[in-house]
Parts: C-alpha cells; structure tokens; sequence
C-alpha cells in the first residue's frame, strides 16, 4: 500500500492556490490552499507541499490548471509561459520549469478553466454529458468546452468570455472594462465590469439592485451564442459571479426568451432547470480537473 | 472496370438540386442541375437521374446535404424530415425516404452547409486545416464546424447563423428579418435582410453602396465570436452575398480591428489573407461533400 501511485492537482488561480495530493479523484490524502503572492514565493509554497511526494517517488505527474492568458502552443518557445498579465510579477512567468525542476515529475498543463470543466466532467455537474461547457464568470469570463472529454484544441486556446454581444447604451450607458475590446462580455459582465459601474465590489451589490437584471440579458445572450455554435449538452456556470444563486433562474428565463423557442430541445424548452447549473463540486472542480490531467498523462 | 464503384451526390437547395456522379471527388461521371419545385416532381428529377447507376448496382450510397432547417436526431421519429420552412410545400418533407425506396440505395444525409464543409475540407480551401469552419452568407446564414473532419456533433444541430451581435440602431434603424430573433446575425446581414432595408436584391445593390462597409462590420462580429469560441484554423466564406469579391478585404480588415491583437496568431495578425477565404470549389463545395458523405459511409 505505502508505494502506490499518488496523483498531485494544482489549481493556480490569481488569488490564491490550491494544491492536492490523491489516489483518486474523490479521495484526497491531503490538500492545501494559500495566496497567491510572488511566482518565486508561490513556487516555493508549491514545492514545499509535494516534495514529501514526489521524492518518495509516489508522485511522478502533477497537473496544472493556472490562470492566464496562458501559452499553450507545444511550438512556442515559450510553451506554458504566462503571457502579459495585469497580475504583478506574473508576465512572462514559467509556469512549468521550476516546479519540474526543483520536484522532477512531469507537469501536465492546461487552463483553469478548461481543468474545471474536466473536473466537473469526471465527477460533477456534466459527468456522462457529450460535448459539455464550463463558463466562470469571476475576475474575468472563461470558458472550457469539452468535446469526447477533452478540451477543444485549434488554432490558439479558446477564449470566449471575449465575444460581443448586444449592448444598449441607452439602458446601460457603461463603456465596457476589457482593455482589448471595451464591451465584450468580459467587458460588461464580469466582476470588475460590475464594480466599474457602482464603485463597489460585485459582492456588495444587493440581490434586489435592478442591475442584476441587466447582467443576466448580457451572459443570455452569451450563453445563446455559444449554444448556437457549440451545442452543449450541458452547461456549468461558476465563478465568483456565479455565487448569486438567484441569477440562475433570471439567466434560464432569458435564454429561452433570446432563443425564442428556435432550438427545439426539451434541455432547453422543459429542462432548462437541469440543462443550466452550478458547478457539482463547488470550489474544487479546478483542483479535482487538476487531478484528471495527471492521471490522464500517465495512462 | 465496368462494374467498379460508383458515389452520387446531391447538394440539395432551395433555389436548385445538383446530382453528380462520380468515381472520385475530382471526376464527375455526369452531373444535372435543376429548379427545385415541388418536392414530388424535384425528387421524380433526382430519381430518374440516378435510377440507371442504381439499378445496374454500381451506386449503392448517396450522400445528401439539404437545405433545412433539418431534423438530424438519429432517435427521432422524424429524422431526416425537412422542419417548418417558409419554402412553400417543403415544410415535413423526408428528405430520405422517398429517394431510399425508388432507388434502393443508402441515403447519408447532412445539412447543405456542412457538406460544403466536407467538400472544402476534402479538397478545397481548407484541406489539411483542423479544424475549420465553412460559413455560407445568402438567403440564410449558417455553418459547417469539422474537427477532425467531422461536423460537430452535440445537443442538436449547430444553428450560427443566428448568433447575436452589437447592433447600433441609430446607425441602422432596420430591425432585422429574424422571424425569431429580429436583429441576430442573419436577421441583420442575410440576403433578405439586405433586400429588406433597400427594396431591391442584394445582388442589384452597387458595390460602393456604403451599406457595404456595416454588412462587413457585422460579418466581422461573427467571425470574432466564431473564432473565440471555436478557433478555427481555415474560415471559408461562401454563399450569394459573399460573391461580392470585395468584401472580403474588408472584412478582414474589421475582424482584425473588432479582435484587436487580442488572439496572437500569425493566421490572424499578418496572414490574414490565407485564413479568410472564398471556397475554392466554387459552386461545387456542396455536392462534391455530398460525394464525401457517400464514401465515408461505405468506408
């Protein structure tokens, strides 16, 4: 018993870590969760929880799943490289080097959004759900669309929380906060885009504010769109944000509304209710798809 | 040599059917274009075409790409049924039963659009790009998404044509054709919602009309979605509107303005050219996919 395979997950988000060391993906031996601070701090936290692990020889893969934007082109030269991020300290960061380095495993690497999809594929919300979707609607919009369990591989990494949507500048007279695109959906509805119009954090906005209203139309028609083009059969909605329990039903709501009955699926006309939902394994999809990516390296 | 295999294919629209005979993709034995009318006498068309190369026993597979909307669901009773269309005497018509029994042969049906796919991605445009994406722009618009050159399979058929986008009404008050949507997509850049705003067609509509330049714009928003969430690595553009020669520049100038640096890929940044293209098959992307679809059945 003492030397089987042990598995390591690391979920790297821009506030805070957390790692996890497993013999399955239900069955944690130990986990970990701290701030995220320097890269050169945080590695060393990062090291100093796996290394009892990983030099017993008990782990030889760790999976990844970090915040970006992230390159994740196996041509670049720097492949798993951090690219430029409003994160001090973080540009230009390596995010596998060290940690290969200083513990001698195999890192397998993806985004954390894409790792929370796979979490949630394996064992959570989409389990037995083919293609699935995964969106974290937080600091920024992300979105991780699985297709026969693997995330969608093309020309660059996907990053739908960029899409344009409608926007009445009228009823909501807000620029947009996306530095690339002003009112894209990260744009109008992310966290950040929500304290930009009230100078108060999106946490501190009461569930009766007639915003709320307004957010559910922008992730609507989001959620439209990429029901369009990528028809899920499920779709996942976490993140920051996403805590408001009360925007599930209004988003539901709005969504039939925008498709207007024109995609005629009973997951969409009678079992929007089961068709549109929370993440199953709340705060640990990332680090539990985290997991998913180890094991899957090493089979 | 008499006695080998023979493929049909069918591009079947709602302007025009084209059936071919073929040996290969590249070597049509004999091809027939012609009105489509009622489907009665449409089919009565297609089957005495065929009927010599079914009987003798050398095709024993047509593929089919259809106009639509179609209903793909293999557990469906009505698979393979043309849905509602505003087409007049098309609405519930199976597209596959009819041709199934007259002929004897195996139908393998698609939509039109990703047989056009198919076609392109055999031997077009986008042969060798995975995945890639075939968007067609006429009466109505929609797309053909392959990865690992197979449309996209989920909930229901994928429907892109009725994406949402920004629409400044101040700048054009036309509310949109959509008799679901409104002012989606095709509801705003469709061939009929051009006719809508100008009372002539599309086609008559000269080239330095400045109704050109937001038609661009809001191809160019749909193209941005379509890339973010799906990162295509070949986009061919097809259809009625689309023979328009000079919107092509133009709206890979706005895509590349609407992104702004935000997707870094050589594709997008400085090869633009070669990522939006016409279809290189002409009018023949559909029905050479449709030849696609009958090979790979019997493969």
């Amino acid at each position: 018993m003492a030397f089987d395979r042990l598995y390591g997950g690391i979920e790297a988000g821009g506030t805070k870590f957390v790692c996890a060391v497993a013999d399955g993906l239900n069955h944690f031996l130990e986990e970990s969760l701290f701030n995220t601070t320097s890269p050169a701090e945080t590695f060393q936290q990062v090291i100093h929880f796996f290394q009892p692990h990983t030099t017993s020889g008990r782990i030889k893969t760790i999976g990844l799943g970090t915040f970006g934007p992230l390159d994740l082109d196996p041509q670049s030269a720097t492949y798993g490289f951090i690219k430029a991020t409003p994160k001090p300290g973080w540009s230009n960061t390596d995010m596998i080097g060290p940690l290969q380095r200083e513990l001698g495993v195999k890192i397998k690497l993806d985004t954390d959004v894409n790792a929370a999809a796979l979490g949630e594929f394996a064992c959570g919300a989409s389990a037995g759900f083919d293609p699935s979707l995964y969106i974290t609607i937080g600091t920024g919009i992300g979105g991780g669309y699985l297709k026969n369990g693997k995330p969608l591989q093309g020309l660059v990494n996907t990053e739908m929380g960029h899409v344009r949507i409608p926007h009445d500048f009228e009823r909501d007279p807000f620029k947009g906060c996306c530095p690339f695109h002003g009112d894209c959906l990260e744009g109008l509805a992310s966290g950040p885009a929500i304290q930009g119009r009230f100078d108060e954090a999106a946490e501190t906005l009461p569930d009766d504010d007639p915003f709320w209203d307004l957010e559910a139309e922008y992730l609507a028609y989001a959620l439209m769109n990429y029901i369009l083009v990528l028809s899920p059969r499920k779709i996942i909605l976490g993140g920051g944000v996403m805590q408001r329990d009360f925007l599930f039903p209004l988003i539901r709501r709005k969504v039939q509304e925008t498709l207007n009955g024109y995609v005629e699926s009973r997951s969409l006309l009678e079992n929007i209710e089961t068709y549109i939902v929370p993440p199953k394994l709340g705060n640990r999809s990332g680090v539990i798809g985290a997991l998913v990516l180890a094991m899957s390296a090493e089979s």
